[in-house]
């Protein structure tokens, strides 16, 4: 048996009513104070079950590297993922900044650094105050109330349990016949069913979704990357987000078909699943090797950076295959 | 049987020679281009031995969070952890960086940050480039060939895998009867083998170890978490080395104690373990739960943020319980 | 004569009912696009006649090193002021960052540096944008209308012209007999009356006006220069406003007294001379010199950074003394 | 009379002697503490004298704003100018950072930003440390004895007292018949002189020298001003510092023409002028409204920020046509 006892036929009848799409924020089904949405569905018997199942001995690393000049996001203002040396080894004899002196200077080489970067840089989870409708987020946050100057309050990547669950790809290309899905090509749920038929692949409650465009084969050539990406639609988040998913991630910069087919809401699947389904995202998953060695069925291993407010927490996600 | 079958007799004695503290750089047991040093100990078949004897049902989380005002270094020119907005809802209808217009930008409320951070603030790896001896790292490296203006070129978290290990815990001060060592506490092979043999553990070549000082129950207090540390001094540093542990961590901002004891050294037990001995440092690990749960005993899963050529790779560390 | 010719007795009314504090912004009489506030009692025939009584042979240097370390305000998310290398001659041997290769590397020597600072570090002007009342700032500029997500769209030190003007020091320690005034003194009318009339001076519309209160003797220890401020309190503010000054200075942090000893507004004298009498204020002035040299009356010459849309621009200021 | 006193014959044979291009960096003539360089050639008189030749009635703004997406440097590394809110009304509103509630909260509308950003970039003096000859710079002080982990130690713009002086406009364009020089042109002694001519402009010691080659007319599009500037060659640079400048700037982003003629100096005219020639570079000067009104020779004023340590001074320099 697999998903956590919780779902019901009445939390499944919750669900499906949250899961319709209105265009507004919805409450959580697990209370007032919910910040984390979908990874309730989560439990200790999910990951002990899952883990269980896990071959320790390969370990897929679905996580890129984090360097200067890599692909980020560029509408405005978001800065390049940069990094500096605060200490080195020659500007220590120089500077002797602890006081020691010079012949203990030139003894102890000492190097050390600082970075800056976008939280949405590289591979992450977007937590649910990202997106949301009319200055709310899911659970009915306001963003007057909750957002300070600085960082938001609530619904941060700090608030994020470590996740043990169940891993599935939906490696759509190959289902189409094609190794990489076109410029702005939408994944609705035709294009889901015919994936998960080609793998035989069934999707569960609770389960950590993860969604290939073969986009990042283009990694990391920022002009052939970022723009104009293949993902999903509104109709195909919405077919992933009533079998239950608890995350749903991609192998792209925003998970979704862009520019939008909708004229309303340039960011209609990330407003979908993070304000009205309470699903968070990862994005930017290395999914290459996976989809290689056709491993489309997976025990997750995940734990975010935990940033307090953060509107997104860098992730290094592992994914272990089953156990013959 | 435990460990890597590479740790046959031959290579015990090279590690033993490895382990003499000589005040100069090792040349690496895994060749010459070799960047990891102890991590490669670690091997598939501890990976998938250590994972099957893991209870998937309950996780320790080993992170602090990341916020403003954390302590954090400051011998001189470290930024302190920052967060900062880059899209509001609310600024986004005033500039509309995205071009859509007043109604979009009310209905889609977008919030996105960013941060900067020192590399070894919170919960982080020390890589094997952070301290040297004369301008050179583990395996000779040298700072004037391989550090570039903004980072090295070598050495860093992006060359290191996901860490599926046997952990262990010497929880030092109840050994001593105590909660919390006292102020620049030196942790030698004495206290070691005390609470070791209270917990009734063992240490194994390609352990994650992992000292608790008590330290992390004045945290987050910068002004009490942060100046005269107790920790290892370079006899239990060397002690621990001995036991072929992979990687050696504290619940301290810098594992060892401070001031250095060593007149001649102010990082002794770094300059050792990552220079001469080649083994990676966990720092500001959250131990406490651990300890009170008396888990001395778990299973390891670590991956920290692959910042390419960075001295410290910011992690999440898990310890798994084993199955009863 | 001196002062603009605009300074009639209609426009002197009008001014008098501006400086009226009443806790709201003002409308600038100087029209609803205005964003400068009394900068527009400027003018050039005002920068001609001033220009032509100075003499250059004399620049006293009013501002301050920018240097890690250096005293700034630590409220919550004032990022200190950094510096980093991007570019070092060594770096750019090991990374060769123009791909030229290592002998022009080792031929030219290029060191290159970056910077991050709060807008209000070190000497700056703080412009009409930095407080306001209800959400307001002066000419009835709304937050939610204005104020982007990184930075607001009006107001800035980008809109302040190069000023040229006439210059008065008001020495307050000396008038009341000290060096240096208390922590948390009040400077008020009684106490610049006393001084004006120390000095024999007056003060004229369009003035640049700067009081010192000796702070700048504690300079630049944090914790001696930072708290408890002597400043001016908001009739001080008033009384000052009332003369037509164009812009008032201090060689303090903020100004003013602090903490203020209005118990419903915690930065009286900046909202009130920001968002009611419409007067940039500069602070951290190093009035030292002029002081000691008793140069009460002078050129003043400044031009902040025109950084678009900030709350502050770094200015270098220079007062030149009257030719003889 | 016009110049220094100490512009003797010695010292013109001295400075002779500097100028030849040798590519090693030079002794100061004015001896082993010198930072600055030929700014020593200004003097108080020389101030005075040029100050009362001003007309303050009319000030050119020689410098650009600093903005997000403005054109700067992208070898690599060098991070964009940035600004981000520190402090805003409603975000003050939800986290209280001083703790005075709501209600002053609401009254007290309050605005703060920090920015960060390349030293290079916008209008800036390049300082004497920015480029040098195998390791050294300008006077012999090493990189390695004086530049730290963070910043040199010596010839930083904090070094570099306000500068009032004698201000020539050299517009190449015009005496070419163009409005704008091409892509990579490069300006030598002839077209010096020839605009020289047309101008009947002379050049004396001490003078400020801006060479104007129409660039600043694409600004501020990034793909438009950055690459293959026209500018100095090395010839031209000598030509310049043959005439005794204390100072040489241009309006693009390096004075000098890109790619360099020489194939073994990629910064020939920077290393030239900085390290054998001593003469601070300004870059990034808006020169448009001079070279419209010909207004060739005025009074230079300007006081660049003053970065410890920094190999640039942000500045936002005056200039002031002469008196009729």
């Amino acid at each position: 048996m697999c998903g956590p006892a919780l779902v019901d036929d009445d939390f499944r009848s919750r669900i499906a009513a949250l899961k319709a799409v209105k265009g507004e924020v919805s409450e959580s089904p697990f209370g007032p104070d919910d910040e984390i949405g979908m990874l309730n569905l989560l439990s200790p018997s999910i990951a002990r079950e899952q883990l269980a199942r896990a071959d320790g001995g390969k370990v897929f690393d679905l996580s890129v590297d984090l360097f200067m000049g890599m692909p980020t996001w560029t509408v405005g203002g978001e800065p390049p993922f940069s990094i500096w040396m605060v200490h080195t080894p020659r500007g220590t004899l120089a500077d002797d900044p602890v006081g020691v002196g010079p012949e203990q200077n030139d003894l102890v080489a000492w190097s050390a650094d600082a970075i800056s970067m976008f939280t949405h840089c590289g591979t992450h989870v977007d937590t649910l105050n990202h997106f949301g409708y009319h200055g709310r987020i899911w659970n009915g946050f306001s963003a007057d109330e909750k957002l300070g100057s600085l960082h938001w309050q609530v619904a941060g990547p700090d608030r994020y349990p470590p996740t043990i669950a169940r891993g599935v790809l939906i490696d759509v290309p190959p289902a189409l016949g094609l190794d990489v899905l076109p410029d702005s090509f939408a994944i609705g749920p035709d294009e889901l069913e015919e994936a998960l038929g080609r793998q035989q692949s069934e999707l569960r409650p609770g389960d950590v979704v993860m969604v290939r465009t073969g986009r990042m084969r283009a990694w990391p050539d920022p002009a052939a990357y970022l723009p104009r990406e293949p993902g999903l639609n509104r109709a195909g988040a919405v077919y992933l987000a009533e079998t239950g998913a608890a995350v749903i991630g991609g192998d792209n910069i925003a998970l979704e078909q862009l520019p939008a087919a909708d004229p309303d809401n340039w960011m209609s699947v990330h407003t979908y699943l993070l304000a009205e389904a309470g699903i968070p995202i990862i994005e930017v998953l290395n999914l290459e090797e996976l989809a290689a060695e056709r491993c489309y069925e997976f025990v997750f291993i995940g734990a975010c950076l935990k940033l307090r407010g953060a509107t997104a927490g860098p992730i290094r996600p592992l994914a272990l295959p089953l156990r013959q």
